[in-house]
Order: C-alpha cells, then structure tokens, then sequence
C-alpha cells in the first residue's frame, strides 16, 4: 500500500488544532443563526467554548453580540482555525487569507468542488495547493464541520445540534456524509448516546476518516467510536489507528457502504470477482478487530454497549427470564450469534427448583410470574447466575413489567444493586418511559425493547473482547521466501509454476514439449498415467479451449490426445501464441483448493483462499485477507472457511495437510507483497492438498500496468 | 400430514364465540382490578363491552360496580365465554358447571398444566376430556387470553392493555407465549400499530395458533397477521389459513423460536439434518407465501408497512435523497433485498438536471439541500419518479427537516400532495415528533429512522406482492406413479432402485452375485469398465465400509476388488449381514445431486434436493419443500439453490437435464407421500444428472415405526 508521508503523526498538531482550537475566524459570518454563516456563531455562543471566535464579514461591525471584523488579517491575536461558509469562487482567495495569518486548519463548509465533477474538481486541487504552500490543514470541502463536546468547539452548521447538544460521554463518531451525518447525531440525541466529539468530512481532500479516528482512538476522552464512511483513503493510517484501539482497548464500528467490484481487469481472473474492494475492506476491519455494522442501528446498538457496559470477559450467556418463549428466542439469537449458553450448576438448579417450584433455572433461567409476588427471587436467581453461573455476559426479561407503576422502581433497585461490582455486562429487555431508562443507563444496564438486538449488542461486546485479546497474540514470523522479482511481461503457465518452485509451494516434475512424438517419449521417461496441457500465455483459461487432457495411460492415448488438443486449441483460439505442450504426470488424490492474491487498488495486495475452483466461483465459500499474512493467520483463514471439514476427512476420507496448505498461502501472501508494484493477480488453481504436502497443478500470474 | 377432522370449518363457531361473544361470565372474578381475576372486568368496562359481564364469586354480592354471582348456575342468561381465573386444581369442576350452563368455549388463564410436567399433563388431559365431552373448546390452559377491539371483548389479564388499548386498525397479532405476547401487545402501542385482534394461546390443549390465523383471515376486519408460534399443531389449517389470506391479498408474518433437529431417528440418514422441523416450517411457510421474520422488530415493520401502504406492484425501487451518501446506503440495502434500481428515462434525467445542476437525477435522485430553498424541486421530482420512472416502490430520506419547526409542515404537504392517488408504498427516513409522525401515517406513509429497515419493510411488501400473485398460479400436475406400497422391512440397495424403477426414476442395468468370480462374469456380460458395491440392509453407508469399488477396467481388476471388497467388510461391519455384491457398468459423466425425502412428525413428508453428497451435508445448499411437489415447483426449488449454475453448465461442461432432475424430485415426493405412514425416509445419492436424463445411482429407504 502507499505510504502518505505528509499524513503521519508529526500531523497530529493539526488534528488538535481541529478538535482544540484556542481561537476560531469564521469567514462569511452571518447575523441569522439560522444560516450556514451564523449557525456556528450561534452554537459556539450556546456551548459556551472558551476559546475567542472572531466574526469576519465586510458589512457588519457586530455579530450575534460579538465584534466583527472586515477581513481576517483585521483580527488582533492569532487565529488557529478558520471557518470557511462561502461560495466556491472564493474560497481560494480566502484561504490565501487564512495562510498569511497563519491559520493552521480550515473547516471548508463550501461545496461546488469534486462532488459536481471535472469543474469542480479542478478548484479543488487549486485550493488544496495554496492550502499546502502555506502548510494549512483542511477539513472538507462539502462537509459540515464537527463538535466536540469537550471544549464547546462547534465548527458546523449541521441541523443535529438545533434543539441542544448530545448528552456527555464517551462516544465519538465520524462521518463522511454531511447530511447522514447530522441524521446519525440526531438518532445518538434519541438514542441518549453521550457523543463527546462528531466529525464530518465530506470530499476529504486532505484530512480523512482514518486520521480522525486515530485522533479519538489518542484522545482520552474517547472509548468508542462509529465510523460512516464510504471508501478508505489511506489504509495504512486506517490500521494504524485500528491497531492503536485494539492495543488500548477501544471499540470500533464501521458502516461502509457503496460495495462495489475491484475493476475491469479483474475479469480476467477468477480471483478478482472474489477479492473486490468490499472483500478486501472486510479483511482489513476483521484482521485488526473492528466490527463492521452493516446498518445504522446496528452501529448504534454497538455503541450503545460499549459504552455503557463493563468489557466482556469471554461469550458465555446467561438468560434471566419471566417469559419461557422470550427466553427461547434469545437462545435462539445467541447461537446464530455463536454465543453459548451453558447450563446452570446441577446443584445450584436443585436449590432454585426448590426454592421455585414452577421455575426453570437451567439456563435460560426463567423465574415465571412468580417473581412479581416475591421479588428476592429475582435477586437470588440473577446472583447465582453472576456467581455460580459464571456467565460473561448476562441478558433478562421483564417487558413492560421494568416500566409498571406497580413494579418498576423495586426492579429498578434490584437489577442495580444485583449487578453492581459484578463486572459484567447486563441487558434487559423491556419498555419504560426515558426516564426510567435513564435510571437504568445511569447503572450501567442498557435496555432493549428487542430481544434480538440485545443478544446482538452483546455478541459484539464479547468479539471485541476477543479481539482485544489478540492484539498482542503471537502471529509468528513470515515465511522467508527470498527476494523474487516477478517479470511484468505476459507469463506462461510453466513459468508461472517454476516461479511457484521458487516462492517454496511444489509444483509436479514435468516437461514441455513441441509435437506429439515428443510428448510420447516425455510420458515414457516420467511414466504413466500423464496429463497433457497446452502451453499458451493467451489462454488463461486451457479446459475451454481443449487445452487439457487427462489421466493418459498409455502411449497411443497420450499421441492422440496431443494430435486432438493441437487441433482443437488451433480452431477455438486461432489468435493464441503456442508454446508448447505441458506432459506431466498425474497427481496423487487429495482435496483441490485455490489459492490467490489481487492488487486491491486501495489496500494493496490481498490473498484468498477457497475450496475448489467451481465451488469458489459458485458458492463463494473463499476467506479474504490483506497480504502478507504469517502461516498461523493462513491457518485461521482456511478455518473459517465454511467447507473446511472436507479438509479434515470426511466419510472415511484422508485428512489432508493444512499447515501445508497455510504455508503456501502465506509464501503467496509475500510474493505478492514483494511484488505489489507490478502484478495484479496471482492464482494457484487448483492447489491439491494431499495427506502430506501441496502441489500447485496450475498457476496464473497477471502482471498489471506499471504502477507508480 | 394427519387431518384432524374435529377441527374443520364447522368449529368456526367456537373461534366466534371466543372473538365476539354476546355474554361472558368470570369464574373466580376479583374486586381488585390489578388481580388477575379482577383485571378482564377493569377492561370490559373501560372498553365499552356491549354483551353481558357476569363476575363469579361465592363471597361477594358486587363486583366493580356489577352484579356478582355466587356460581354460573345462577347466572340467568345465555354464557358464551367463560373466563376461568382460578387455581388448577379446581378447573375440572369448574369446567363441569361450565358444560352444565352450555358454555362454548372457555379462556383458561390457569397455569399449572402440561408446561410444569407430567402431573401437569395427567391435569390437562383431564381437563380436555370433559371440555369435549360438552362440545366445550379451550384457549389455554396457561394463556393471557385474548382481546378483540371491534367490540370491546377482553377476556384477558395481560398487562399490555395497561395504560390504554391499541389504536384502531385492521392488524392481528397472535401468540402462543403469553409474556412475550403482552410484551408484543406495548410494542405495538409504542409503534402506534393499529391492532384490532390479539389472541395468546397458552399450552394450545384445544384451540392453536393456526385456528386463529384462520379466523382473523376470514375476518373482515384485519389485513394483516402477525404469529409468534414456538410450534406448528395443525399444519393442515396452518396451511389452509395461509391459501386462504393468500387469495385475499392478506399479508401473514411468522416468527417461530425454538429452532431444533428433527429427532433421534435423524442421524442414521444424511436428509434428516437437512430437513429438520425448521426447515420443514420454512418450506411451508415459502410455499405458501408467508413470511418469517427473525427479529420481533422485523415483524413490527412488516405489519407497519403492510397495514399503511397500497400493496406493492413490483420490485422496482426510487430512492429519492438531500444526501448521497444515505442514497448509496440504500442503494446497498435494496441490491442485498432483491430490489433493483432503473436509473430514470434519460429525458426526464435531462429535464430534471437542467433544473437543479448541483443535483443527481439517475436514481438514487438526489435533490441536493437545495431542495429546502426551492419545495416545487421535491414535489417535481417525486411527480418524475412516480409518473417518468414508474418505481414500484418509494422511499425518501429527509433526515431531521421533516421534524424542523421550519421546514417541516412544508414537507408534510409536500409528500402528502405527491404521494396521494400514486397508489405506491412509500416510506420516508427521518426524526420527528409523534403528532407529524401520525400525520404521515394517515397520509399512508411510513416513517423509519434506520434506512436499512425502511428498504426491508418495502422489500416485504414487493414480496407479499409477488406471493398474491402466485395464488392462483397454475402448478400443474403432479405424476401418476401408479399406487406403489413400499415394504416397511429393511430394504437393499438393489431393492430400493427397483422401486426408484417402478416410480419412474432411472436406474443403471445391474446383477446381484454371490461371488468373485461371478462379478467377473457379470462384468463380461455388461462390458468394462464397471463398479461394485456391496450389497446389504444393514450398511448405510458403503464407502465408510470399505463396499465400493469404482472403475474396474479389467476382468482381474474385478476379481481383486471384489475379494478386497468382502475382507474389508467383514472386518469393519462384523455383524451386517452381507446379500451380495452389485456389479454395474460406469455412468456417463454429469453432476451429482441428492434427492430425499423425509418424514417430519409435524409435517409429514418433506421433500428436498441438493447439489453432491459431501457439498449438500457440509454447505448445507440444500432446497426443501413440504411433499409432493409438482415437477414445475421442483424446478423452482432447483433454481433456488446457490449452486445451479453447476446445472447450466460452467467453464465449458455440458448443461445437464434439470427437467429431468425436477421429474424425478416430484415423482419421489409422490412415493413419499403415498407411504407417509410407513416411510420414514428415501434417498437417491447420488442422483447423477446428464446432459440427457438422469440415472438413481444409489437408493436408501428407511421405514419407521408403524405410525398411527
């Protein structure tokens, strides 16, 4: 991947003077707070920041009570980020202003730049150049600015602050859509979210959605955060921070969308269709602990949990419940979540089933009715979930019974007293009026009206934990596999698999002849039965063209076959180059993977591998990663790949060697990293795995246009 | 699937009585109206009931304000409905004096019964015996009861109607767990859903889930069910119900918890793990054009999109957005749901882009925020959408501004204006008060925060939509296999394809011999190369045993194979006795499926079809369908597998017969049900589809326990 040197963390000044600018300039202020140049004025005034703001409009003296100056060299003490809210034409001029004032970040609210097209891109790259000659920071442009809760700084004419500011906390949420953007701020206000900081970044023509996330992931104020975002502009600061959350224990949650094909080249390569950017952003969140939602309540739901949740110590579930048939469909979610629910202690069950006859307290833990009429039970049966259950995560039932006149304030003091200094997280499941949720929220219990989505928040909470755990797990070392250059020419299939030789993954003994004759003394020599394959750099795909013939057994089968296949490969790709025939010998039986890597042309290189080459094509069972990745991360690869018990042995079946399989994937991984500059694709298909070792049967390199 | 005749449309009258009895009398009536037999009283009356209440009580003369009984005897009229409150141990008495008074049906609230266990069970039973020996029929035991807002009746404790009833509407909701049933009853109030009906069912000893989907169905007052059911009792009026409400345009949502195997038997078939009861309620419900919901929100937004909207026309979908970024989100949501996106009439794009350049007419139409200084923009091109784009379906993201004091009652009348005489559902994403959010809806448009929901709800409806339409769809006939009784003893493999023969499936030309040496001559006779398999009832599955032997080529090759074969079995099924080998010739090449049916307790038979043996059990791409099934609906669930492109022929393999295939799937589902009571189950693995034909290589039926 590319390496941003202008964005690393010497940066960091100009992310602070975002977020805590000492002074603020906001050019083209208006007096109607109502307007894109008054609505900040107004905000900063309401949130009471303590820094100075500095109006600067031609025709006023005043604005909303503040003085107001003509231009912004007017204005007497330094100005550390200016507020631009004018039309596009003139911007540049302004931000010329801002450079000899020495302004270190702009927030650009105009739009009219690369999101209208050629025009608009042009002034973008104009402004972006003055911008840089002057070492000026910009947010945006088309973007609405941010808000962080900490200080009052309120650079933004979003809508989601009319109405007042989001409750206090420790959220933070980034966005590269103005407009969703204030929609997710609305819903956190709805969602009693406490959103200490909110970020909008529109066309990012400098600073990006990976590089505030690392600012929230090094601010103290900061335990989790959302990310909307519609593609990754620099990867490398994206795992940077990924990294930096995981290490701190922080949550992240990303909602991508605009899912999409890698490219036209990609057709040309079954790998292609497989490892599309979408895959490739996928392997990245998964492989550096963050949790993809893939909608907005889902985000907010993970959000939501962990903010208000202690962290999850593992992915055992405990169901308290009044309802038998509730506390089925939470057992029901949970699996499908892959959380698991085990039974209460054998004695602890006797002593609860005396206690409440009509109870069941196996896990789910259903207290029934009877918990209205005797409220201790509700207590002794969530104790001994928490202590003789052990449960990591704890989920309970009450309904609309949390909100009754009757009922709620005892439950409210049972459940908060109950789950107090137990350290886990708790949801419960039911229906009150806010303030009573607050009560509960205020105790660190979230409430759930859906049982579904509770279970869900909680699975998130125990795959963070999970991932926070590996954040120093030993990966182990990459293979060593030399310095190989791979040519940039159109590579032919023996090639191609010498290369693989070269790389450490086997390939069979074989040779490559010229006419048919040759081919039967090359049988003789290497024995029967054989397999013969043209051999072509035209044709990437032999089957179709007739350029495969296998299981020979003798020599009158291997001279007719070769006859056929010069004929047939001749009349269906008469344009092809033909190098030769491949005679090889047959392999032994085993399971047929394939194994490959794709230049994203984001993320830089990414490997797959998937179980035979139709069923990866057709059902798409295959396992994405960005390259390198070490033989254990290979291993977890391939293990998570739905089809993996036909690698283990299935109905008296062999199993076959998976470390081997691993390890050709990961020398793959780190051929294609020493060589991400020049090749697009590298596929082995297939790769039989055998009970011991591979052997690569077939191998396709496609080198792309010089890359920069 | 087992008929019950008792429960015919004649009893329609004891469903009658339940909904909408004329008199209902209180066994066990309490002055207090927090009691539960001091609750349906509080409610009777505050509903405006306009039949007779008649409390029962030995020891009071008043009961909240009405004349109380000292037992039902006494009461003087007519008592359609009984509701018994008591403890259960006096139910069997109590149910007596209800016979006596000509009670026909009875709510029984108590618990005690079969959910606590055997004594439980003996209860109920007993119960049962004497209700029916009155022509009594029982909701309950161990049920909420049920409440019917046409005319006020409320036979119910369920604290869901605390604090007020649900607003008037024409949805019905039904439950079997009575908690989760009040808790679905508050949910529905905070949804401001219009429930008229909602029944929970309890232990179902008499009347179930599925007699009651019939009667809201026949009713005229609802539209739209929604079933929360934990197990199918009656699939036949299950069924019947859901034909019916399908002819009727009548929307039917279900959510089944409770997800498990099929039973002990299973193991020894590899179908069975395939179509365990879930999957068996699945293919019910797909066929009959219900559909689940997996999350109790998914079911809301069902019964909320159903009940608002104009039934849907198709699947084609406008997005009409102020953000792109929410237009691709939804754009992702609707690809992943089945709905497309046509882009608008290139003249209407033109029209409309001259009009607003910073916009984007295609589709997502984004209307940019220019639409807030300029109305006519949204009404234009919403009019354009409709009229020029023709979408079947419409949804909108306004975000906040459609609860902004300012901008929000002009939106109001705008999309009230342009939505109205469109006849298309229409769902609007934004944040709002109650009061506008009601206003929406009694423009028939919907309103959702999580535009990912809003995509899904009219995906539902495109669905529902496609469903009705299916309803009188010609299906054609099953085959005539003739009347073909299978034998319920162990049945061989070579018995087993001589009925696949008999129902009209292929199956190779093949001997039975006893010896080596016949094998030899049997091959000589069918000509090289052949197979040979191991002939026994007590081996399922032949591999494992070491009972298969492929591609015999030789005459020797034969003779060693088959002293092998013998060997081998002997030492690993000792106790199998051994019929004979089978020698066959090699099949021509094709793809593998696996065709089975199996007996589901519920059910009955179920039919299912998958690609290969290994990729069937492992990918579980398995199609599954309640037996029998005509050949045009096997050939739907063929096209419904993930693999069929295997089928059609990839990577230059011949396309293979699916006619056939889809022939032989619904002749076997014929064979099943036919011997429904015998059969437990039969499977073809594999079924090898040519490019011409099919042909049963291999045939195994099970035989169950007699059943009744």
């Amino acid at each position: 991947m590319v390496l941003d040197t202008n964005k690393d963390e010497a940066n960091s000044d100009a992310l602070a003077a975002l977020f805590e600018p000492r002074s603020v300039a906001i050019i083209g202020a208006s007096a109607n707070p109502e307007r894109i140049g008054g609505r900040p004025i107004a905000y900063y005034l309401k949130a009471g920041f303590k820094g100075d703001v500095y109006p600067v409009n031609p025709n006023r003296e005043e604005i909303q009570g503040l003085k107001c100056y003509p231009d912004i060299s007017a204005i007497p003490g330094t100005v550390d980020l200016a507020i631009l809210a004018i039309a596009s034409t003139a911007v540049a001029t302004a931000v010329k202003a801002c450079g000899e004032k020495g302004v270190k970040v702009i927030v650009l609210f105009s739009a009219g730049f690369s999101e209208i097209g050629e025009a608009g891109d042009a002034m973008q790259v104009e402004v972006d150049a003055i911008a840089r000659s002057y070492g000026i920071r910009i947010l945006g442009p088309n973007c609405l600015g941010l808000y962080n809760g900490d200080n009052g700084n309120c650079p933004t004419f979003t809508s989601g602050l009319e109405g007042g500011f989001p409750r206090a906390g420790r959220v933070g949420l980034i966005t590269q859509s103005g407009a969703y953007g204030t929609h997710l701020l609305t819903m956190s206000k709805s969602r009693r979210l406490g959103v200490t900081k909110w970020i909008s970044t529109g066309n990012e023509s400098d600073v990006t959605v990976a590089e505030c996330l690392e600012y929230m992931i090094d601010s103290d104020s900061v335990d989790v955060v959302g990310c909307y975002m519609e593609g990754v502009k620099n990867p490398e600061i994206l795992i940077r921070a990924l990294k930096k959350a995981r290490a701190a224990g922080k949550a992240v949650t990303i909602m991508k969308v605009g899912v999409s094909e890698v490219g036209s080249e990609a057709v040309q390569s079954h790998t292609a269709s497989l490892t599309g950017s979408d895959a490739s952003f996928q392997a990245l969140i998964d492989q550096y602990g963050a949790l993809r939602a893939y909608t907005t309540e889902q985000m907010f739901d993970i959000l939501y949990a962990f903010s208000l949740s202690p962290r999850a110590t593992g992915g055992t579930l405990g169901v308290l419940t009044v309802s038998g048939g509730a506390g089925v469909l939470m057992a029901d979610a949970a699996e499908e979540l892959g959380l698991t629910l085990p039974a209460m202690p054998e004695e602890t069950q006797a002593r609860l089933m005396k206690r409440n006859p009509l109870g069941a307290p196996r896990n789910p833990v259903d207290v029934t009715a009877n918990a209205l009429n005797d409220f201790p039970l509700v207590s002794e049966n969530l104790d001994a979930m928490c202590n003789e259950g052990g449960y990591d995560l704890l989920v309970a039932f009450f309904t609309s019974l949390i909100g009754s006149p009757v009922h709620g304030e005892k439950l409210l003091k049972v459940f908060s007293d109950g789950i107090k200094e137990q350290g886990k997280p708790f949801a419960l499941i039911g229906q009150a009026p806010v303030d009573i949720l607050e009560k509960y929220e205020a105790a660190g219990i979230m409430v759930f009206e859906d049982p579904s989505r509770a279970v869900a928040a909680l699975s998130a909470l125990a795959k963070f934990n999970e991932s926070f755990n590996q954040a120093d797990a030993d990966e182990g070392e990459l293979p060593d596999i030399g310095n190989i250059e791979l040519p940039t020419e159109k590579i032919a299939e023996d090639e191609a698999k010498a290369l693989m030789l070269e790389t450490g993954i086997p390939v069979p003994a074989e040779e490559v002849v010229d006419t048919p004759k040759q081919a039967v003394e090359a049988a003789e020599r290497m024995g029967f039965p054989v397999v013969i394959k043209i051999v072509s750099a035209d044709i990437p795909h032999k089957s179709e063209a007739g350029g495969v013939a296998l299981n020979l057994t003798d020599a009158s089968a291997v001279e007719s076959a070769a006859v056929l296949m010069l004929k047939t490969v001749k009349e269906r790709e008469p344009d092809a180059k033909i190098d030769g025939l491949l005679v090889a010998p047959m392999i032994g039986e085993g399971v047929d993977l394939i194994v490959g890597t794709q230049r994203d042309p984001v993320m830089g290189p990414v490997v797959m591998v998937g179980l035979g080459g139709i069923y990866t094509e057709i059902l798409k069972d295959v396992a994405v990663s960005l390259a390198p990745i070490t033989p254990k991360r290979a291993l977890s690869l391939i293990e998570s790949l739905r089809g993996v018990a036909l690698l283990k042995g299935v109905r008296g079946q062999e199993a076959v060697d998976i470390n081997a399989v691993a390890d050709a994937v990961s020398r793959l991984s780190v051929l294609a990293v020493q060589n991400a500059q020049t090749i697009e694709s590298i596929e082995i298909n297939p790769l039989r795995a055998m009970p011991s070792g591979v052997i690569a049967l077939d191998a396709l390199i496609l080198a792309g246009e010089q890359a920069e």
